[in-house]
């Protein structure tokens, strides 16, 4: 917070008082300005989080010649001016440089592609460029933000794609939320790239949109929200049945949330043998052939719940093996747990608030884990976009395959060594030395 | 050049003998790789061109006992895996930098932008980001060589951009030569971009998808290959005729091209003052009324030619005080300067071989001028484009006006001291370090 106040020196050691008294904490003090009728002080604190900064803040305006001039915090700091820049990797400082980076010497660079188009891989950034697409219709928790919105959270990944998987992804945020234009247009840019990650795109829509895509063009195309989140989920319930010591293909799954991220988890535990899974949306159990229902979530019922059950998320919790929740805040009690098969898995992944609180479905569950950094078992996409497209990219793949999902989510699952698997640690940290290399090899491998 | 050769110690000597009884420059020598019945050697040398190095590699090759197993050059080399990189400007090495840059303080800033669209220019890297967008229709010199071969332009213009003007700029090669689904294209990607920068899309679709642009987007739309190359014209210009010490709008000007660059010139030229400019295509003068003119022809005749000059370049250049080229190769006849005005000014801009030889010219011209670096007086873009969006991105202008470019080829041409002008020195260097900031100045400043 920078202040307006007067020339009183005891008014620096009231502010402090003032922060203190509202549990806060003052971390620095700076008298950054001072004239015969005005200090100017930045005070720098820290909150529990937004409402507790904004009392802080009151707190302070309430002491007698304080004007609270502005306010920034550390995030909003750290976003100025973009999170991501783009660097020159060749030498430009003299005629001689140039003329190999630029004219003449570019264009026998571009001749070279022009007469060999494959060599476009080797010798620019395709081999190493991935698009990250969004329309910003369903941004984190944020609902349809639109494109600009959607960009600081589009340079985030990018800025994670790098430091996790040394590619270099640049947002595009796209102006329309028409598939048919989403399509073209990421149809169009592609030439540039060597795979493309959609991010944030509302379901259904993002269905067709990949699938669309993925026919049309030569490069890989990944969702994200929908694969990168079933890839960790199912390295995650690996190691979770590793540890309660069940075989996949005997649990019974019940899903929570019918949408992207749900369809996606869906299919590939299908791949990965799980035979029994139920799939929850808002209006009760899927059942093939339910009225009412819309095409994918036919799509959807018709892979699963073969035994037809029907009911409410608490009806068909009875029994199960494992909870994988991509839905919505507080819509697990945590008492129906005990209803569920011996040693509950329970997966409660909404964000940012999750199906039912962790240290709650831990009372009643044998592995709980969440999306959340502050509770054990953290169920994080970046441990598997940074590989996958490491991965892809390094193998010139043209596609993504179930398989080499399969193999990530295993990679991801056997970073956890047997020594270090407990009901506590079932995920490796995305910090994890190897993680991402592992997911790229396993990728790429085959 | 990578040779395998047999085992014979005599064998490097007759290599590096080859390559200087040719012609070449040894610069390196490497015995990469030993084994009982073969030699790796790793040659490097410099050769004039790239005929020369082919002749290089023939002599290399006729040696006994040597074969050529690869040949690379220093511009593959420092291109391989492409010019540019993204970078994170933020650190991301621990869970609490993760918390700010991405989830789930990032969506506090996705949210303030949703609340306030202006902020996304000062919390993105929409402040500072330009794209770079072609459709590989006409590049450089190669002409339609399409996006793919068109990358490693793209990408070191963004690396200039970098260099000289501070500014992120990411390439986008469009699959496509339609020109309403360019405009599509470019329109859909705008969001997270400051400014379009159109690159190598040829003439005369490159008029109507810069003006349906500048009516559409919000943010400045800039053909460089027009508006570039008119204001580093200009200012050389400016600083010819203070040479000759002629005044503008007593200059009668002849322009061989009625391209985008050309059709751009005249335009600001026109709009500096200059009253006398024919215009000259492969057909001879372009005169108001012809038949057989382009709709594009047409207009450009009406602006120029107010007498009706017709013939081809040679009689239309009698008389005139300059000529400026940016048409073809070889074009102009040395001797035909000799019938312009007294102390002539010829700028020979077609790349890489201009209309006229630059030094057989500087027999007959007081000024002359070429886009090559092995000549004086080099007309070269890269003094306008970084810092005209510079200035844009810093104004936060939504769009580039001719005052603008006027005041960019003033400052371009002003950088060059009175005591510092001569005939052989019109014009600043790229690396001189003045003049990005004096064109981003003139650029916001007006």
């Amino acid at each position: 917070m920078r202040l307006h106040t007067t020339v009183d020196h005891g008014v620096v050691g009231e502010v402090a008082t003032a922060i203190a008294e509202a549990g806060g904490m003052v971390t620095a003090i700076d008298v950054a300005e001072s004239s015969s009728s005005r200090l100017t002080v930045d005070v720098t604190c820290s909150a529990a989080d937004a409402e507790h900064a904004a009392e802080l803040q009151a707190a302070v305006a309430a002491v007698e010649g304080v004007e609270v001039h502005k306010v920034s915090d550390r995030t909003f700091l750290i976003h100025l001016g973009g999170k991501i820049e783009v660097a020159s990797k060749v030498p430009l400082k003299t005629r001689d440089d140039m003329s190999l980076a630029y004219t003449p010497g570019v264009g026998r660079v571009s001749m070279a592609i022009a007469e060999n188009p494959d060599d476009v891989r080797r010798l620019t950034i395709k081999g190493n460029a991935v698009a990250v697409v969004t329309d910003g219709s369903a941004v984190l928790g944020l609902g349809n933000i639109g494109p600009g919105a959607a960009l600081p959270v589009m340079e985030g990944k990018a800025a994670l794609f790098k430091r996790f998987g040394e590619i270099d992804a640049w947002p595009i945020c796209l102006d329309t939320q028409d598939t048919d234009e989403i399509v073209r247009a990421v149809e169009l840019i592609a030439p540039g790239f060597g795979g493309i990650n959609l991010e944030d795109i509302a379901a259904p829509r993002c269905f067709e949109i990949e699938a669309r895509l993925r026919e049309r063009l030569d490069i890989p195309v990944f969702h994200d929200d929908q694969h990168g989140t079933a890839i960790v989920v199912l390295a995650a319930l690996t190691n979770a049945l590793r540890v309660v010591k069940k075989e996949v293909g005997a649990a019974r799954v019940v899903v929570s949330g019918g949408g992207a991220a749900g369809t996606a988890i869906v299919k590939l535990l299908l791949a990965a043998g799980v035979n029994d899974v139920v799939v929850v949306d808002r209006n009760g159990a899927l059942v093939a052939g339910d009225a009412g229902l819309s095409a994918a979530h036919e799509e959807l019922a018709g892979l699963t719940n073969a035994e037809r059950r029907s009911g409410g998320l608490q009806q068909v919790l009875e029994g199960a093996d494992v909870f994988i929740g991509v839905s919505a805040p507080g819509i697990l009690k945590p008492e129906w747990i005990r209803t569920m098969a011996a040693d509950p898995v329970v997966f409660a992944l909404a964000n940012p608030d999750p199906e039912v609180d962790p240290a709650a479905a831990a009372r009643f569950a044998a592995v709980v884990a969440s999306g959340r950094s502050d509770f054990p078992n953290q169920v994080n996409n970046v441990l598997a976009f940074p590989g996958v497209f490491r991965g892809l990219l390094d193998a010139r793949a043209s596609e993504v395959t179930m398989e080499m999902m399969l193999r990530a989510a295993d990679a991801i699952a056997h970073v956890v060594r047997d020594d270090e698997l407990n009901a506590s640690f079932i995920m490796p940290s995305v910090f994890h030395p190897e993680v991402h290399h592992a997911v790229a090899a396993a990728i790429a491998g085959g």
